[in-house]
């Protein structure tokens, strides 16, 4: 057994904030308030407050989710 | 409050098993083993099998710590 060190350094999550926008655009462009957007998602108004803030670190599954609720593919709500 | 009912789908986790492709990838072609590349990246040998697998429903963050280890964009590992 070896004794590397490893340092994991602490990562700013920038899909986190890439996932918020391409939601809140996906919201937005269905013309719907937060309130409506997160009964129709199935989530606490406030929760998806801080999803579209870029503040919850999502699983990838809960992000299938999301985009297979919105009707787009996954990748959609990843890319910058 | 309305009353709407809300069923969320069960989804078969296409990004899990995207990830593990693209790690598994990586992995080989920097030719080592997955004992090598666990060791790499601060992981048990078997979590990282079960990542390869797509077994392992990764955060978002877990997914840009591990693209960060690896020196790639954490979109390249997204992407089918």
């Amino acid at each position: 057994m070896s004794s590397t060190s490893v340092t994991v350094a602490r990562v700013t999550s920038e899909l986190q904030k890439i996932v918020g926008r391409r939601l809140r655009e996906q919201r937005e462009s269905l013309g719907l308030s937060q309130e409506a957007m997160a009964e129709r998602l199935g989530y606490h108004r406030t929760f998806l407050g801080s999803v579209e803030r870029g503040e919850r670190n999502l699983t990838l599954a809960s992000v299938e989710q999301l985009a297979a609720s919105l009707g787009v593919p996954a990748l959609d709500l990843l890319r910058d």
